[in-house]
């Protein structure tokens, strides 16, 4: 099966006639779908399939038990209309990187295998890399088992739903004790490939990145008869560290953004009481972030102070930068600029992989394949097939090296 | 029964625990018990209680078909978490003022009526006044029978089950035939009459006022990995917006508002698609409110474009300048400065009442009560016992200078 073929099957499983958009969202009926295309891409080319304790899929080439494995794969859930890309492009090369490789004649030293991990964009349940984290030991059984979805459903009544153990889930460090490698190839979620002229490039790191709540308290009070000088409205400070944030963000290189808000009471004729601002901000180091993070809540502070309104900022997640191994990182840059001719840029990234979860256990890298527009999780995130062909090429370049070793 | 033990009655009903706030939504049993007391204070007084087609509560003093009534009364019902002032004063006011009437031994020439105006703050149904509307002829039944609640409840549903007939709703000229003038105290909602020191004021006119609806569309994106310069993110203009109406509601000595937003997708790491906002906006004069919200407009568009952001702005709602009866206005002016030597500032309003609607059909008056932190719409809307004895006191000059004439 050709990667076209491959991609043209999964396009149309649990995508949006309204918005065009994908809602593959963990342990639904449209991932259910997702997982048995997986399953049956295993079995077509004589893969051994399994479902490890955390219910991610693999499919082994080679004995897992001999150590030392090079693993490829990403994950096939997505976020609310999110694109075609994010995930599946990793999962579709992985499976055409390999027949490349059976077509080339390709001998192997060592096992290999793909991977499809559960629940990575955490679209459901509210927290990314799931699956992955529960491997890694990062995310306790304990607080797996207390996350529910915005219907109510807890996590454990959701896989149990969808045919999986929720008891059996936890930490898996004999799975990631035989992997030697781990190669996530994924979109570009930005436009450093398309501004560099390249297909393909390496990922140095995951930029450092958290959330911050801002919790503006005013007093609500009648829109139509208060005095401006008599309200504490808590929308005007608010506006101003939206703005703020975009001028801290600029001047440092960083990213910030306000995406998410919530009022109360939120109606027409009201001013407002809360009004509550979500924070998401990345940049290339640590001091700059917390320069960037700084400079925002100053300015909110003092916004706020000058309008009567109340201020708690609270940091809700935070994530360290992620430094790829070095090692891995330069010698997947040397086998394609040997082989390939290619020029390979070393690109920072501002989102989370489960390559990233990994990266605390084994030695982790990834490639990303160029994204004209930059656009992502949203249904116009597009790769054109020419450069999803080379990320093939590439990717099996890469497996190529690191299992003949 | 004095202003107060009628006033420590009601102060319980359809309060929540949670906010201290008031839940008294139309055709609820908080609003059911808030009647049941209406009917009771007019029996205790043996006056011919009545509810209309539309589901307002009279009590009537004298024969109802003699015409030329004087009417006073206010509304019952709460706006979500509302204070204890706005409506209730002006109903629990009458029954006083009427009390404080019969002590002084006044004897009427003209029949008297206290009314309690059904659904007035449009909690529920997210109209406001709709039982004088229907009243006046300003709403069709067509359009109240569409009306339609958070949980999917119509309002003749919601009529039905509090036992009034939805069929019997409509247009009632002949009963607005029969009052010759309608006067409706209230609780200030602002400040003025703290400023100017006085306890009591008269109505000149409510203020032209609207709704309109901003749509900010740009383009959903990551936010971790987006360049700054490759955004279109609504979120920027809306917020330049925010601080823009604020300006111009300054420059110009009105009202403008930002309290209601929505946003999508809403998510902590996506750049939003869309940003709603809704202004309201409020002055003096047509001419005034006309530059306030063209400048808004203009500068919205400006910021729109400098972010590659489209805006749409509909106005969905306006209502133009209400002057209250001249004649009858000055006549309380006379009144109350002969009777009582208060000064009586005459108040321009920010906010719609019965009294407005009613306006158009028949000569109509308001009296304000202090509200010394002008907080209205909130669990902490207050006026003082002693601001308010006087509001009883001037509704009852104004009352016995009326039904003597």
């Amino acid at each position: 099966m050709t990667f076209h073929s491959m991609w043209a099957e999964l396009l149309p499983v649990g995508r949006s006639s309204a918005s065009g958009g994908y809602r593959r969202y963990a342990w639904t009926g449209a991932d259910a779908d997702c997982r048995a295309w997986f399953r049956q891409q295993a079995e077509d080319r004589g893969l051994a399939y399994e479902v490890d304790r955390n219910g991610n899929q693999w499919a082994w080439l080679g004995d897992p038990a001999a150590g030392d494995a090079v693993v490829t794969g990403s994950h096939l859930d997505s976020v609310p209309d999110g694109g075609a890309f994010d995930g599946p492009l990793g999962v579709v090369s992985s499976f055409a990187a390999l027949d490349e490789l059976r077509a080339r004649g390709t001998e192997f030293a060592k096992p290999l295998a793909i991977v499809n991990f559960g629940d990575e964009e955490g679209a459901r349940f509210g927290l990314a890399c799931v699956g992955s984290r529960l491997t890694a030991g990062q995310l306790t059984v304990e607080q797996a088992h207390r996350l529910t979805d915005g219907d109510g459903v807890t996590l454990p009544r959701a896989m149990e739903a969808a045919g999986y153990d929720p008891d059996a889930i936890g930490p898996d460090p004999e799975r990631l004790a035989r992997i030697g490698a781990f190669v996530e190839l994924h979109v570009e979620q930005g436009r450093a490939l398309d501004l560099s002229g390249d297909r393909v490039g390496v990922a140095s790191a995951i930029w450092p990145h958290g959330r911050w709540r801002f919790d503006f308290r005013g007093e609500a009070n009648h829109a139509g008869t208060t005095r401006l000088a008599d309200r504490r409205d808590p929308m005007l400070p608010y506006a101003e560290t939206v703005l703020a944030a975009r001028r801290e963000a600029e001047l440092a290189g960083a990213v910030a953004t306000f995406g998410k808000i919530s009022v109360e009471p939120n109606g027409v004729n009201a001013i407002p009481s809360l009004v509550r601002g979500w924070l998401d901000s990345r940049a290339a180091g640590q001091d700059t972030l917390d320069t960037v993070v700084g400079g925002i809540e100053k300015a909110a502070r003092e916004y706020a102070d000058a309008h009567g309104v109340d201020l708690d900022v609270v940091r809700e997640s935070f994530t360290p930068v992620v430094e790829f191994d070095h090692a891995l990182r330069d010698e997947l840059g040397r086998i394609l600029g040997t082989d390939t001719g290619l020029t390979v840029p070393v690109l920072g990234t501002g989102a989370g992989h489960d390559a990233g979860i990994l990266s605390g256990s084994i030695p982790t890298a990834m490639l990303f394949v160029r994204n004209p527009t930059g656009v992502s999780h949203s249904p116009a995130e597009f790769a054109a097939e020419d450069d999803c062909v080379a990320g093939v090429q590439a990717l099996a370049d890469v497996l190529e090296g690191l299992a003949r070793r």
